[in-house]
Formats: C-alpha cells, sequence, structure tokens
C-alpha cells in the first residue's frame, strides 16, 4: 500500500521537540457525546462496544471531529477494555453506570486461565478500525493509537468495573503481591502486541493511559504501573513507514512522578491540570515532550474565560519546542461544542509563529 | 475550670517539631465504622447527625478508638458539614450514597441569602461535644478540633452533594468567579469563628480539611482554595491555656503545591501517599512539620505487610523531629480493627528512640 504524504505533521513534529509553525492541539475523547454528530451515529450503531467493533462506524466517529473542528491529529475510536473483553471477561456498559465485566478476576486461579488475545485475531477489529481510519485520513493529520496502562486494565478487571477506592485490587496488591505481578505481567504482553499491531496497521503515535496509576502511593506506583509501562515501551516498534512512532506516557494524577516517567524512554508526558507546565518543562529537561494540560471544566466557562486560560498555559510553557496543547483529561458530554472550537482556535492562534 | 495536665503531648510536640520519644500516631476517622463497638453506638442513635448533634454519643465514639489502642491523639467525633448544614441547607445522608443538601446554592442570590451561623448558637451543640470530650479525656491525649476548607465545603454545598468532577461549581468558576468567591468568603469567616469557637471549647489543635483542592489547576487551587484556608488560619487563636494551638492544612492531592501551603503559617501539612516524605521534607525545610503518610489500603493487607509498609514511612521520613504518622485518608469501613492494632504499635515499636 502506497500512504499519501503526510499533510500536518505538527503533532508528531512537538512530539520529537521539532521546531513547528504553532502549537499542534488535539482532545482526549474528542470523539465523543459531547458532538450531536456522534450521539446521531451511536443511535444507529447499538452498543457502544457494536459501535468500536464495526470499522465503518469507528472510522465515521473518529474523523466527525475533524470535520469540525481544526485539530492536529486523530485518535482511533476505541476503549481501553477492549483487551479484557478479547480475554474472555465479558464486557458490558451499564446506563450512567460505566463499565461493568461478567466475569471479574480476583484469584491465582482466575489470572492463570486468561488468555493472551491475539492482536490479528480476537482483536483483529480494532487493527480493521486502524487500518479504514487511516485510509480514510488520506494524509490528513496523523492517528493515534492507544490502550491502557496494565494497572488501569487491572482496577476494572479485578473491581469488575469503575471504583473510587479500588479496595478489592489493593487489597490484592498487598496480601499477595505475586498474584497481580501475573495479571499486569500478562497484561504487559497483551499491550505490546496490541499495540504494535496497531503500529504496524497505521497508528503514527501512540498514548498510553494510565488513568489510575495516581491512586498508588509512590513506591507503589513504580512496581505496580510503572515498571509494566516500561516493559511495553521496551517492546514497542518505535519506528514506521520511515518515520519515529512516537509513545506519551499519561498517567493521570502523576506530576509527583515525572521524572521517572521521563526515564521510561518514551517520547512525551501527558499532564492533567495540577501541575505547572514552567515547573515540568524544568523538571524533565530535554528529555521528553510535554501535553497538556488544560482541566476540561474550563470549557463550561465563556469563550473569554477559556481564551484566557489557553494563553495562560502557553505562557506557562513559554517559547521552547515539545508542546502538545491537550486537556488534562477528556473533554466531557456536557461541553458546548463551540466552546471546543474556541479553545482549539485559541491554541493555534495564540502559538502562531 | 481547672485542667488536668496533659499526660501525653507527643502529637503537640511533634507538631512543633520539638523531639519525642516516639512517633505520634492517630487515623483520620478513627472514631468510625470499621470498629464494632461503633456500628453499635450508631444502631442506637438515630442519624448520622443525630449522632454529631448529641453530645454524649459524640463523645463515647471519640473515645472508643483510645479504648482499643495506644493513639496519640483524638479528634472530635462530627462531620465537615455542620456549617453549611447550620446555614440552613438541609444536610441528610442517604444510605450507600453520601451526604445530600435539600437546598443546594447555585446562584449569587442563593448565597447572598446564606447566613453566617452562630458557632455558639445554630452550631453550638458542637462546642458541647467539644467540651464534653475535652473533659472525658482528662488529659489523657490531646483534641483535634477540624473544619472543611472553604473549597471542600463549597463543592458539597453547590453539587449537592458529593461529586466526582465538580461539574457545577467549576462551570460556576469559570462563569462568575465572583459568585463563587463570594461563597468562599462567607465561608472562610464561617469556618474562622467555628474553629476559635471550638478552640475556645478545649480543642487543641486543628485539621484543615481541603479534600478536594487537588481536583484545580495549579492556578485555581491558588485562588479558590489556598487563599481562604489562609483568610482562616490568619484568623485563628493561635494559643490557648498557655500553649500553641497547631494548625495542620491537609490537602489531598496537594504534593505539588507544598511550598505554598507551608507558607500559609500552618505549623504542619497532611500528606497522602502519593509523596515521599524524604521529598515533601526537604521541600518544606523546617518550616512545618509533617502529618502522614501510609495509604489507608495498606490496612488490607497482612501484619506483615502492614509492619513493613510502616518502617518504610518513617525510614523515608528519617531521623529528624516534626513527623506525625497517620493515614493518608480516612480509615475505611473495610479494615479489620486488629489490622488498625498492628499499624498504631508497630509506629510506636519502630520509631522508640
Amino acid at each position: 500500500m502506497t500512504l499519501p504524504v503526510l499533510k500536518n505533521d505538527r503533532f508528531l513534529r512537538a512530539l520529537n521537540r521539532e521546531s513547528v509553525d504553532m502549537t499542534p492541539v488535539w482532545m482526549m475523547r474528542q470523539a465523543g457525546r459531547y458532538l450531536p454528530e456522534y450521539r446521531a451515529s451511536r443511535k444507529n450503531a447499538g452498543s457502544f462496544m457494536d459501535l468500536c467493533r464495526n470499522a465503518e462506524f469507528a472510522c465515521e466517529v473518529t474523523l466527525q471531529p475533524l470535520e469540525r473542528y481544526p485539530l492536529d491529529a486523530a485518535i482511533l475510536f476505541s476503549d481501553i477494555l477492549t483487551i479484557p473483553d478479547a480475554m474472555g471477561m465479558g464486557l458490558y456498559f451499564e446506563a450512567g453506570e460505566g463499565p461493568r465485566f461478567e466475569r471479574p478476576v480476583r484469584t491465582a486461579k482466575d489470572i492463570e486461565a486468561l488468555p493472551i488475545p491475539g492482536a490479528e485475531d480476537e482483536l483483529g477489529y480494532v487493527m480493521n478500525a486502524v487500518s479504514t481510519i487511516r485510509k480514510a485520513l488520506n494524509g490528513r493529520v496523523p492517528l493515534i493509537g492507544f490502550a491502557g496502562s496494565p494497572w488501569t486494565l487491572a482496577t476494572y478487571m479485578v473491581e469488575g468495573g469503575s471504583s473510587r477506592d479500588f479496595r478489592l485490587l489493593k487489597e490484592l496488591m498487598y496480601k499477595q503481591p505475586e498474584v497481580v505481578h501475573l495479571l499486569l505481567d500478562k497484561l504487559a504482553e497483551s499491550v505490546t502486541s496490541y499495540l504494535n499491531a496497531q503500529i504496524k496497521h497505521g497508528a503514527q503515535a501512540i498514548q498510553i493511559f494510565d488513568s489510575w496509576g495516581g491512586a498508588l502511593s509512590w513506591p507503589a506506583y513504580r512496581e505496580f504501573s510503572l515498571q509494566y509501562m516500561q516493559k511495553i515501551i521496551d517492546g514497542l516498534i518505535r519506528e514506521n513507514e520511515g518515520r519515529k512512532v512516537p509513545v506519551i506516557l499519561f498517567t493521570k494524577g502523576g506530576g509527583l512522578w515525572l521524572e521517572d516517567m521521563a526515564a521510561t524512554g518514551c517520547d512525551a508526558l501527558g499532564l492533567d491540570w495540577t501541575i505547572s507546565m514552567e515547573n515540568a518543562r524544568q523538571r524533565v529537561g530535554d528529555k521528553v515532550a510535554l501535553q497538556g494540560n488544560m482541566d476540561p471544566a474550563v470549557l463550561y466557562g465563556s469563550p473569554e474565560s477559556i481564551r484566557k486560560e489557553v494563553k495562560r498555559i502557553l505562557d506557562d510553557f513559554g517559547p521552547h519546542n515539545g508542546h502538545v496543547f491537550n486537556l488534562g483529561h477528556g473533554i466531557t458530554p456536557f461541553v458546548d461544542p463551540e466552546h471546543a472550537r474556541v479553545f482549539i482556535e485559541a491554541v493555534h492562534e495564540f502559538s502562531a509563529r
């Protein structure tokens, strides 16, 4: 397959800390419920997982925000729980309750019985979506592939769904750490092959979502989350189609641990809004690029307050290479799509060199 | 009233960074549902607020953990939401749902109409409890008084109860910051008079619980949470009965902001488990003592793993003055009371000079 030339490579250049004409911007969960066209597509698609499994639908919703806004990257429409689902845990979504598993894993026996899902078999539908989206993008912007971190996946798999305190997994972690390591090892292997398959099918950058690593004590973070993300990074294809495939590590609430995260060999760190970009930049130096870090709640404000906050964050980062603008967490269903436009346009306007 | 001599002042000495024979320890929510005797008292007391309003009951449950364990401080049994309740918002607790308000405040008009509750009137029952507990303690250990931070109280008052993302309050904060400042100003005034009354009635140390300040961006934390805690600290009685009344500031998730928190003039910072004690100590120097920081989930582990974690944290803090051992958040209902004992005894055993 001959691939079209990438027309907008700001995002990839910034991740490599190269100079750019303006700061690239995308939004976590940019293909989502805040968009009326997304809600319309969802209506016709059945369940959330049906939408993920249908490459045409996944492609359609991935492209929706790009049709509206001058975004600098697309992200595969999928879910971090595709892997445990492919392990046979019976993923389903309950209205207003978030994800649930029919068969949570809580013992060594449960975990030993989990298969490593085939990235081209059980998870082949994701690769199909990646290829389809990549083709449809036609070189417009780069496509981001992603996966959840082993720790984050484990929280859902052991708790059986979302949790506020991760009681069951933490209990297992403090009582039988070796059992949790068994699970995390299996997940690191699965995530590595899953992400490599995404890269082979056309993902041009990778983000690892460690949504819940920030709930750990600092030594436990290193032992139970960071160690396994390190394993994944060590096993990833780092160059494809003659270009580097940058890896972004995003531990929400990980602002105290940036030095260790940067030492994994990733290319960029995702930051939430609790940290100053300047402080983060000084701490990681030239090791990695930084992505973030506006509180998504800023989008509930007025257009003027959104523009003010964008300006503040750009100034906070300062006149350096290596900034990808983003929200510090996914955009929420309650945001006015016109406010998202104000945000995206302000990033470009205020950062134009 | 002649007060008995304080028999165990380790806790107050550590907060003043004086030498101690062993590291003092207490647990947030130590009078709580993990204790069978607490559950028995609750059964006879009606609602949670009925329990808070009855000085004899409040005293009984405050003392329960001290009967079981060699704790170095008692904390008033009460709730941070007594102030908004006394403002007439109609606090109630729904089983499994946490606190709720019948009449949340969401507009300038709502907020203007809120009265500043009288610490000796509407909140007189709390002062009654403080006096009763102080008398019953008979100099055994110091009594901690407390309040929620203005920002934290505002989250419940605007959202109408617990929240994961503080959507309504953050929307108001970004759209009409002056309205939120009006609320926070009123709360700072109420909290100051409330805490001063607790001190006059016998509280020997004060903790300000900023449970949700960590959800803010770093500039918003300074403007909407820290600024108002600073106002409170500036207005507090700092010496009583011929002894300093130390103030502990606890912003959960505030590990990136310790320098600014220490600059408020508080005596100690409460730390959650995401930060290294050594790192925190180096950053705040001799300015403040540190309280914390074990993950309460460690108590789900085995006695050996609990002892190991206690040792690790003591070593992490190192051989310096100014450490009060605590959990990084409240003890949960699921903890085995014998594990709490292992924890408390290990702190004393491993830290004995």
